[in-house]
């Protein structure tokens, strides 16, 4: 048994099965590649982080007058930052007390968390077709069987739900589990129409079903297209604990700090704090005061408007370039938020194919298939432009139409 | 269902069996009461972390010039905190290459995830009579059967090891994996004798078991009554990728950044990342940064011999006031290190019942019954010394004696 020996015999079901992001591989790939244009994953603008702020903020917490700024902290999370995070509920239409909250290391630890005290191995998850893929990984690594719905043009189809939850129950199987990102799908960009958020919740509740929502590009809506009275949570409008509401810092102020929160009934935030007791005791200490003090100073609402303007701009900058280089051949629906466009591929184009001949041109992004859980999604990619320059969105464009050239005879 | 109501038909089975850490429950009591005297989580004293080396580096990193400093990183860690990782193992005298080597948030983590990983629901896992809670924790959340082997003065008995083990294949059941702390053991302070280490080691080899050696503790030696000799990792011996070995710098720099490490075969360590992968993307930007700053620069290397001194003197001060006030009624094996006495109760003393009224003194520890398996340890309790002032540790000692008075009459 040397290191490259196997360790198959010891591995748990769990670690048998183990889902890798595809995202996170494609990752991995950026950070080795040297002039590697990235289109691939959801990273922030890092020009826009508040650095000025960050930095003094900083430099006052960690004097040394306050011993707990690095010390290990409750698991539940910082308790002024879950205060502050009732106000920053209240502008998004959600009343949480403070024991409907919980500080979760970025919401990807809420949807694994979620997925352990929620979801029995075996049973359906039901998921948007397509959707995100770190949702599609903690929901598989939980042995959990996933179960996709098709999506409209305005979100997920009402009549599809219901035929695929009874299909799952014919099948003898439970399906007490809906993974929904209503605003600013990832990857589509689509919008969740607000009728159907209420359809949505009627329909958990007559199905007994508990809503996952996951709400990380919330705030980052486009302001030609959206307005923030479009992006109103499910959340706000569920007296019955049905949702389990997931959001981030990670989109608006940094990822690096790995601060997120989910909102909750208390009897389930009380699970979701015991399973983190053992998961990683707490989230970062010095992150959560961080984060405190640039909520409650205004630092993020002075930045959410120049966010949204700059990933307007720049999904401008991508979608010309598109058009005027792959007009012809790429169509996407207009995204209304966040940090994708999901682009159908010409007839006869494949994701994995093309990515390996964008690959070549030292480009990346996600192939499609990657977001769906019934093997479609071959004839999409996802492109993202939220952090690349606008010169780099630009090259990456170019070098996708080249690798898009091989192209079938009838395009030429 | 109201907020209130039961989400119970939601839980999975991991959902319902989640078992709490009592020392989380135990900090959750501090962070609420007044002036209350606390000896229960084992919190490094704040005063010695290296604030103004901290705050110059945090200050130095976010200036902006490198956005990366808080965007998503790499699953797998900062590459550049990776190779400092190297070094210091070097001086454990552990041999491991980049490939061996993973970050986690917080050694917690990297128990979880071995646990998800390894631990296959209803197999056996083997620990210490007694052991840490959040091992314990991690692996009966992943749904082990946790069975325990009697310590001697001098560690873990290899004859009780061995007849466990024979037991429980002799039940029918799998035991592939045993989980030790050997330096300065969490909660008994005792030290595994080196000769016991090579023992344990080639017992795995023979017995087809994986070692999980924690090591929070190794660099807090007592210099009067142990050397760093005596803290040579098991995985320092380790040739064929038996052990895999957890460490963290929440006991020397400071738990509030989250960065612990793990070394383990390459193929391990590439399950472990995929499992990160869900679990939490990535271990905190900012706090890994400033973690390699600090490794790079010599603080934590300068700081290591003041940390070894203050602990040994309060664990002076604490045994003093113990003896001088309580030396007829409690013993506790002298610590080589670390933050913790593990004290014997006087006869007909149970430890719930004692932290009932030492409650009700404003002092709180915690009861020995957590660190045991198998229903014992209710003649103990685990005093920590890490985190109090001298002046707070007399004082507690002080309220300790009150909440012991209702004595049996024979001591009066």
């Amino acid at each position: 048994m040397s290191g490259r020996t196997s360790y198959d015999r010891f591995l748990s079901p769990t670690g048998r099965l183990l889902h890798e992001s595809a995202i996170r591989r494609m990752g991995t790939v950026v950070a080795r590649a040297g002039d590697l244009v990235s289109f691939a994953p959801g990273y922030p603008d890092s020009a826009l982080f508040p650095w000025d702020q960050l930095r003094a903020i900083t430099h006052e917490l960690l004097t040394g007058a306050d011993g707990t700024v690095l010390q290990y902290g409750p698991t539940r999370g910082y308790a002024p930052l879950l205060e502050a995070l009732v106000d920053v509920l209240q502008a998004r239409h959600i009343k949480a007390s403070l024991d409907e909250l919980m500080i979760t290391s970025g919401s990807q630890q809420g949807l694994d968390l979620v997925a352990r005290v929620l979801a029995t191995p075996g049973d359906v998850v039901l998921v948007e077709l397509p959707t995100y893929t770190g949702g599609i990984a903690a929901f598989r690594n939980a042995q959990a069987d996933l179960v996709g719905v098709v999506q409209e043009e305005d979100g997920i189809s009402l009549d599809d739900l219901d035929e695929v939850w009874q299909r799952v129950r014919a099948a003898g199987k439970r399906a007490q589990l809906l993974y929904l990102v209503p605003n600013f799908q990832n990857p589509t960009g689509r919008l969740l129409a607000l009728a159907k958020r209420r359809q949505v919740l009627e329909w958990a509740e007559r199905r007994d079903v508990l809503i996952i929502e996951d709400d990380p590009y919330g705030a980052l809506y486009f302001e030609d297209v959206a307005s923030p009275a479009d992006t109103r949570p499910i959340r706000a409008d569920d007296e019955r604990g049905r949702v389990i509401y997931l959001s981030t810092f990670s989109k608006t102020l940094a990822p690096g700090f790995r601060v997120g929160w989910m909102v909750a009934a208390p009897s389930l935030i009380d699970r979701f704090d015991t399973a983190k007791q053992s998961v990683d005791l707490t989230s970062g200490t010095l992150d959560q005061r961080v984060v405190h003090l640039a909520v409650r100073r205004g630092v993020l609402d002075a930045l959410a408007p120049r966010l949204r303007d700059l990933y307007r701009r720049k999904r401008d900058v991508m979608e010309d370039a598109l058009r005027r280089q792959l007009g012809d051949r790429l169509t996407w629906p207009a995204p209304k938020g966040g940090f994708f466009l999901w682009v159908r591929l010409p007839e006869g184009c494949d994701d994995v194919s093309l990515l390996e001949r964008a690959l070549e041109q030292r480009l990346v992004f996600v192939i499609g298939s990657a977001f769906y859980v019934d093997g479609a999604g071959h004839d999409r990619i996802r492109l993202s432009f939220s952090a690349p320059t606008p010169e780099r969105i630009e090259e990456g464009v170019r070098r996708l139409a080249a690798a898009l050239k091989p192209a079938p005879v009838s395009s030429l």
